[in-house]
């Protein structure tokens, strides 16, 4: 019986390509700035995975993904040739882009169904701080917020999923991670939780070539997230 | 400028008291065991803060008040003499009680209300687990969960509230502890939040002799969690 859903957000739950241009679109047209702010949320996004590879292979102790971006964006800014342009207080209301994004259409509501069979929790990168305040924004109704703060690791590290499962109080078998990426699933099986691909085939973009379909035999795939509201609630009447 | 409220839980949000009777009563009915419920609840609380304290002193390391309260059930059992009536899986039904507190009356209206304005979390000494259980079962609107598990430290240990502000990434000044205890409001000032009391005068029982009156100068002093809700959102507007 699965008591848990635990979701990847940022591509599963939310659409960050689309929400860091649009709050960068505005930072930028008040500066007269014409970098393409959809360019400059992917370059920032190319940042994520060498930053948090840092923690993850014990190079530096675990920082919060706030302050990861933070130095990321300094980074992109310079690149492009913008950085000094903006104030500190600027750059962080930058920052707070990664807390304004917008959920995908079915995303509300699907959680929302999922959320009458099972506890619903973000899996995430994020901080409780930002799950939290990306939670108000979007109105996504997580029951409470696992992944990197409580576990101070970073997906896929084992620990992150570890330790948000024993949060809980639950064996991994009776939680589902919930995630757009092949590879959060694999490293979420190869801890024992029950796995779940939704289909995100435009969160890079409409060129995108990645994770466009499920690459193993998932416990549950699905199009979108009130589809797999459907298949968990359907799974949970025949084990209950 | 006030961004988050967090709340003490037992006893200031919910009635562990008549929850923790409810589920004893009906446990003990299908046992045919007259042991009175509530007298039965208020011993089986009153092991709460011995048991915390051996982790506050660090005696011995941080272990989830799930457990706590599990090592204190089997304590109170054999004191009212019917340890050996349960089996194991009925003492961790028993254990749930505390995932199934009624919120006081006044309890999901407040949160609601203080929520438009601010982050709401619970800044309780039960687990994660635990929380998450409780807001389900009572409706609690909570943002995140804060407290004991975040901080791997129990109330009134400074660390507690300071970890929880930090999680929250926000100054002790613009978070707002929330409690019908003094002596929580004691130490949450003591590490610079602002505090709010709410009376709870039956929390004990119709006998109750402490905390029926602030005994400070707290910043917020409130009969119930709505009127908590109109003076936190008539203090936004002011500083705002």
């Amino acid at each position: 019986m699965i008591r848990a859903a635990i979701f990847d957000v940022f591509g599963t739950v939310v659409d960050w390509r689309t929400g860091v241009a649009n709050v960068t679109a505005r930072a930028f047209e008040a500066k007269g700035i014409d970098t393409d702010p959809l360019a400059f949320a992917e370059a920032w996004r190319d940042e994520y995975q060498p930053a948090m590879q840092a923690v993850r292979s014990g190079a530096r102790g675990y920082v919060s993904l706030d302050d990861l971006q933070f130095e990321n964006l300094h980074r992109v800014l310079a690149r492009f040739d913008i950085a000094g342009r903006f104030t500190e207080t600027e750059l962080w209301n930058l920052n707070s882009a990664w807390e304004q994004l917008p959920p995908w259409p079915d995303s509300v509501p699907g959680l929302s169904a999922i959320k009458e069979h099972m506890i619903i929790a973000p899996c995430s990168n994020g901080s409780i701080a930002l799950m939290t305040r990306l939670a108000r924004f979007g109105a996504l109704p997580w029951d409470c917020i696992l992944g990197a703060d409580v576990a101070r690791a970073y997906k896929p590290d084992p620990l992150a999923y570890r330790l948000s499962v024993a949060a809980l109080r639950l064996a991994p078998e009776e939680v589902v991670m919930v995630a757009a990426h092949n590879g959060d699933l694999d490293a979420a099986r190869a801890e024992g939780l029950k796995t779940a691909f939704v289909s995100r085939t435009t969160e890079h973009g409409p060129g995108q070539s990645t994770d466009l379909e499920p690459t193993s035999d998932w416990d549950f795939v699905a199009d979108d997230m009130t589809a797999l509201a459907r298949d968990l609630a359907r799974d949970q009447a025949q084990a209950g």
